[in-house]
């Protein structure tokens, strides 16, 4: 009985509801590296032979990349200081099998040009394959998705639209908005709040 | 000691934590049936007698439906191909009683009827209860929500609003916006990137 | 052997993943208190002398704060009735090295000030620092966010812009929507659907 209890302890717990947990925290690592553009971090969450398949349609066609240094080499050059990501997934079903496991995320991303005034924004369900190294540690094998939706539309329609922060460094400070953000309304945003 | 010890792990780990896991799959799998519109699989989610009560107002008072039938006919009637929905959902604080537990979720909600191209969107907090049956599989016995908020729009307030996906299949190929991503900004947007 | 694996199961699973789960759930208490407004329920997640550094610009400036009673102060008088907050936080990060622990976590924020008509959005990363009191509660010591990107408009942008729900109680009931929503559109939403 009570060998059982521990047993059942080491298998359902010890082994699965950790892995679930270092698998999480590899998709949260890699979702972090790309919207902080942390290129050198992001790297390892790759195995070396990893696949993309992105279903965005902004290229007119999905995007598909094989190999870390295929992937990481995109995310360079694609991602400069003028594109804001947002990227939040969640609701995970994953399931694992030995070294290798498979996972279902939804998610919904936002990426705003911020040069050209375009915003994308859409949902999907990514569909992964983790692999566990030598090393002991979780890394994607293949990360694709299938679009719910994806849109896009420009800020100029939407004349009052002002960016508080996240303005690239590049963009000349006398654009940016802290001083202008009482202006826009009138009132002192200040005084009605906002944490 | 290392009995006390073991036992804790069995109590606090074993059960409660894995039973955690399962019930947020359970939800989890809910919400991507409903976005996937995979009604078969939804179907076993729900206890045979579940109840819903769905704060939304689009329909002008709060939705309240019994027994997985109906819900389930509900859902089949509803949610046509030419809705698109999106349900994000997290912060789950779930407490577990034998076979029974109850949880509350954030969530917010997209839903775009893209015939009529208004938008409903909002955020609500779920309170929800589970029950384990003799099969071993925890399904949901109520789910509800009260809003935070809930507004709707129509797209016609922008301009230059387009799909890149997710637009039905029954709409004429001819208005699906690949070739015309480029012409919205006057630029190539795959030169600009977008993850 | 199976001495190791039993302190294997007790140290990494009921110990640490039990840790996380609680650490998890009092990040969604404190975001459920803030949408929910429920102040008194809400001062119990954070130490004594805990500090915050919200990374707003809708104040010109960074928001810091530091003790319970300063910042509970804070959001008593500035998230009125009139204020909608809607806080969406996930792919938590956390480390535990004892009774202490931090944590990065992925949030947007929506904020409708429903007066002026003015919604503030953005998205950041929290970094986290939490304590495990004399009671066995973890609570938070520090919490702060770095913005990845932060914009306002006026609603006043979106003419067809209409609440459903979330409209505070001091508006007169005859500006409530329920009636005007099918007016908003020409046609009857409750037959297009929307769960």
């Amino acid at each position: 009985m009570f060998l059982s209890r521990a047993s059942e302890c080491t298998k359902l717990v010890g082994m699965d509801l950790a892995v679930l947990e270092d698998i999480r925290q590899l998709k949260y690592r890699y979702l972090r590296c790309v919207d902080q553009k942390l290129w050198d971090e992001m790297a390892d969450v790759f195995t070396e032979n990893a696949t993309v398949d992105y279903g965005t349609r902004a290229y007119g066609k999905p995007l598909k990349l094989a190999g870390r240094d295929e992937i990481m080499g995109f995310f360079r050059t694609a991602l400069g200081p003028e594109i804001i990501t947002v990227h939040a997934a969640g609701q995970p079903e994953i399931t694992v099998d030995g070294d290798k496991a498979s996972g279902t995320w939804r998610f919904e991303d936002t990426v705003i040009a911020t040069e050209h005034r375009v915003v994308i924004a859409g949902a999907a369900y990514y569909q992964d394959r983790y692999e566990r190294g030598a090393d002991g540690a979780w890394r994607i094998a293949h990360t694709g998705y299938v679009r719910t939706y994806e849109a896009m539309m420009s800020l100029d329609d939407l004349p009052s639209f002002k960016f508080l922060a996240g303005v690239p460094k590049t963009v000349s400070p006398t654009t940016v908005p802290s001083t202008t953000v009482p202006s826009t309304t009138g009132t002192n945003v200040a005084d009605t709040a906002v944490r």
